[in-house]
């Protein structure tokens, strides 16, 4: 083990924010972090409140140290339940780590705390208490978060969209809360070995949320660099991150990036399991996947993508794809099935997947193991056969009181994309839906963000949950710093975009905000409430670096002359000093074809 | 005037590129240019025929001097129709370049040409030959450019997408061309004056088209930078380049651009008048402003803006808005209308201005000048009132023999875009819609090429026929040399991913032949068939950098162990190995639960 000083993350607030906290109601000690944008005193307009996933990391009261891990928030609300106990979890073996020399090995997370689980015949799950009629802590957190600023519109709120059928109430109530999540119809990824968290939920009826992948692999990066990215993707609006290492150090890495994530945290246990023997898949064994996953649940993973779809009998379906089977989870499973003439135990043990999900709320995502690579390959036989049997698992794990969502393509053209959310809603029983992408297009990898933003977008509208970010690098390398944060900003803009279009009542304040910050030149103010204020800045000043600019009523575009906001004020002015709009909107619908004052001697400038 | 050395502009051919030329049938002496991507030898199929609009700027025979300009192959077609006359041409005045001092004089192009018109009493529009059922050289051209290897799977085309009424042919002949065209379904921006020009077409039956903005302003940028600009733009798949300058040297700029462009250039005339009386939009005068129409028709300009659906009874509409009015020149135009509290002249004369774009074959592409531009103003009574009166325009200018396409939003979320789509089509007879984006979010400046790429790709999908580009700095600034190859690319993708969804018989040919790579790890086949073929490569570089990577079975993302594509080769030849697959998938469809090897003892690796 080698005693390097603890790396350091970024820190900080975003430009003109405030970190601020709302209490509860049920629970009045619950402190629900939101981020206030302040705008410029000309505006005479409150702050903006915005959703904020990024944890202490972007508190200044908050002086953080990776090796101390984050204040474990929710250790009261499990002790209070009573249904849960500390016990001596299982040893971690040098297979957990994929066999690496101690030279070599990541050091084991400094303060580590015995695992926590079920009482015998305790269902600990959020949907297990949402059955029971109980609203948790972790649900009132959640309607808290999801509400932001609703209150503060409620008398002034329009109704505007399409939502496809999802039902977005004007107000998110803790009870309401409890339904969706009892119904299934939304998840609260949340292991009670990951205390840090701060609850979030994932399902149609609330914000659209993205997940963001990190994850070291056989080629490339460290623990170091996997927490930072992890930190780096909640600074810009990840809501949950997926470790999906697949090198060595898996075990030692994973724990660093758990005890200081804020988010739920989500991992593909087939991955290590298949470290476990050494890479072939053929020896893996549902003992050695079993022991990886209490392994990982022990360490407060909040969900499982599960490849429990991939049938022996789906196999045949892809051997005449363009692209076979790209889902590396999917891939394994299948050579597993077929070099063994066995199903999946993956599917024969589900059962036994769901008594171990249950025991430390992991929630499943079902994983689709034979999603489509291609536009080619969109929507055919084998995607959909193994979507049937996902709304199979869906009914096994509801059964064992265990929370799913449902994992999607992956790649399609604009005009299946709907038929993909479609099948899912009605073969899965609304199980919130988690797609990656999907890209529209093939021809542009480099820039595979945008052509799966578009998919993601339009998927994100029809009712997709939550939405797994793509990269510049996707197809071509690993992320780094940078290709994170584009992938982020670019989800965040489908999963915005999706919600203004479902017609949640709230999406809607940050555009208006902001637009009117435009009208007004307000710069500061349209730097500040975007999604990436550092980049907004640092382009403006490309051409107009002077702070005077930064008041300018113009910008490099136009030029002072030309600008056509500018025009509009006068022209606003103008109209305003000469006559009541109102009648005289109604004037020239009516035929009046020549503006006439309606006062007498009214003045133009 | 100066006399430094002409500036240099970027040239050669993409990787793996040759461009290929076809003969006309008609008009055999037609060399419509194409670009062939060869593919490597181990994937035993043809090289990939895409579209070109690079010009000879990426044709190694051919040595580029911009002091000379592009070679004038329409000259011929145009003399051979013997309907129009050389003749002196306006003179150039010191307002034409707003009056800029000799030393900071944009050197005039050297090789100038006498400007051509048409004879009395003929018009020489695409639109009047066409009606007249005269098929053009420049049809024939746009025939065969359109058809990019649907001759080659005319046989085994499966066609596949939902057209929302657009009816793309199996095969497009110039018959087809002359027929839209005629229509007024389709446009071939063309003006006689432009004899550099490699004709196209802009239609919702043809592949999707992009526009490029290019132009100074009154703080930035030179003739040798926007030069480059658009031969930049043409090399990453630009359609058309709108030079929207509104700086200095507005005249001697455009003419180097002009005679540079083998593609449509498009300009806002408004924006030259404006300057010509000094940046004052109430000393607008329609002289001014047919003399500058006039003065930008000789030099060739391909179509023109014209914002004559901006009515004085439409201001009011706009006072209550969010952004007012955000079209530069639909808020010149509505200052001008309410000083003079006249109705537009633009409105009063359009009549007029069809004289003097029949003339020289200018299209309209009537201004949105209305457009929302945010998306709280979307789909509002001022746009729709606005696209009235394009409809009644559009009537004007196919009377007088007029090519017409109709501009649209602007910023609009996605569940409003469609209407957008539906009421153009029903309002303005099916005339080609261009439309800017629409960006679908407001609340991520610096990244508006995406949101805006979303609704460009939706808009474009619906029946859009040129998608006009937004760069990253859209509302911050104006666009560099890497912003607009941005731009470009990623609208590339959002015409792309509509031709895709729209089900345009050979737009898959490229994915599928980019999949096929990625399946077998042709990584240079990748690379070269992507839209970006060096930020392909530069991004696998950056983790697998040695030539030996380029043929590895793996990446950097997963690694050797865990490659999906390379499990899925294996399962693909175990699952041959054992059995006809056809037998196979219909038993596991029938309900046979495992699998059971059909031919005794076959091998198992």
């Amino acid at each position: 083990m080698t005693s390097k000083p603890a790396p350091t993350v970024t820190t900080g607030p975003l430009p003109a924010s405030t970190k601020v906290f709302k209490p509860g109601i049920l629970f009045p000690d619950l402190r629900v972090p939101m981020r206030e944008i302040a705008l410029h005193p000309s505006a005479k307009e409150p702050p903006v409140t915005v959703y904020d996933c990024s944890g202490s990391y972007t508190d200044p009261q908050v002086e953080i140290a990776i090796e101390r891990g984050l204040p474990r928030l929710r250790e009261s609300w499990l002790t209070a339940r009573g249904d849960t106990e500390a016990y001596m979890g299982r040893h971690v073996q040098p297979a957990d780590n994929g066999f690496v020399s101690a030279d070599r090995l990541t050091p084991v997370f400094p303060a580590l705390h015995p695992p926590r689980r079920a009482k015998p015949g305790k269902a600990v799950s959020q949907i297990a208490y949402a059955r029971a009629g109980i609203v948790t802590p972790e649900m009132e957190f959640v309607a808290i978060r999801e509400n932001l600023g609703r209150a503060a519109i409620r008398e002034k709120m329009t109704r505007d969209g399409e939502s496809f059928g999802a039902s977005l109430p004007d107000y998110v109530t803790p009870e309401f809360v409890r339904d969706e999540v009892a119904r299934g119809r939304a998840v609260i990824p949340a292991n009670i070995n990951h205390p840090e968290l701060e609850p979030m939920a994932i399902g149609r009826n609330f914000l659209v949320k993205i997940n963001a992948n990190i994850g070291n692999s056989a080629v490339t990066s460290s623990m170091a660099e996997e927490v930072e990215k992890m930190v780096w993707a909640i600074r810009w609006g990840a809501d949950t991150v997926m470790d999906l290492s697949t090198g060595r150090n898996i075990h030692n890495i994973r724990e660093w990036i758990i005890r200081n994530a804020p988010v739920p945290i989500g991992t593909v246990p087939i991955y290590q399991a298949l470290e476990k023997v050494g890479g072939v898949a053929e020896d893996l064994t549902w003992e050695i996947f079993r022991d990886t996953l209490i392994e990982q649940a022990e360490q407060g993973v909040d969900y499982f993508t599960i490849h429990a779809g991939v049938r022996l009998r789906h196999i045949p379906l892809t051997v005449d794809r363009v692209t076979g089977i790209v889902s590396r989870g999917g891939s394994i499973m299948a050579k597993w099935c077929l070099h063994h003439h066995r199903e999946s135990f993956l599917y024969e043990h589900f059962e036994e997947i769901c008594e171990i999900a249950r025991t430390y709320d992991v929630t499943f995502s079902l994983g689709d193991g034979l999603r489509p690579g291609s536009i080619a390959d969109a929507n055919d036989a084998a995607q959909f056969a193994e979507l049937e049997t996902l709304g199979e698992l869906t009914q096994i794990a509801w059964k064992h009181d265990c929370q799913v969502m449902i994992e999607g393509p992956g790649h399609v053209p604009m005009h299946k994309i709907k038929e993909n959310m479609d099948k899912q809603l009605e073969i899965c029983g609304e199980a919130p839906f988690y797609t990656l992408g999907p890209l529209t297009t093939d021809i542009a990898p480099g820039y595979d963000h945008i052509t799966s933003g578009i998919g993601a977008a339009m998927i994100g509208w029809f009712g997709t949950a939550m939405l797994c970010y793509v990269t510049p690098k996707e197809h071509l390398g690993l992320p780094d710093r940078d290709d994170v944060k584009t992938g982020v900003i670019t989800y965040k803009i489908a999963a915005h975009a999706a919600d203004l279009a479902k017609g949640h009542p709230a999406a809607k304040i940050r555009d208006d905000a902001l637009s009117r910050a435009r009208f007004e030149f307000r710069w500061e103010d349209q730097f500040n409430l975007s999604l990436d204020p550092d980049t907004a800045r640092s382009f403006h000043d490309q051409t107009l670096p002077k702070e005077a600019h930064k008041v300018a009523h113009f910008c490099s575009m136009c030029g002072p002359k030309f600008c056509s906001m500018k025009i509009s004020h006068d022209i606003r002015e103008e109209t305003r000093a000469q006559a009541g709009m109102d009648g005289m909107a109604e004037k020239y619908r009516d035929g009046g074809d020549l503006y006439i004052p309606v006062k007498e001697g009214a003045a133009v400038p």
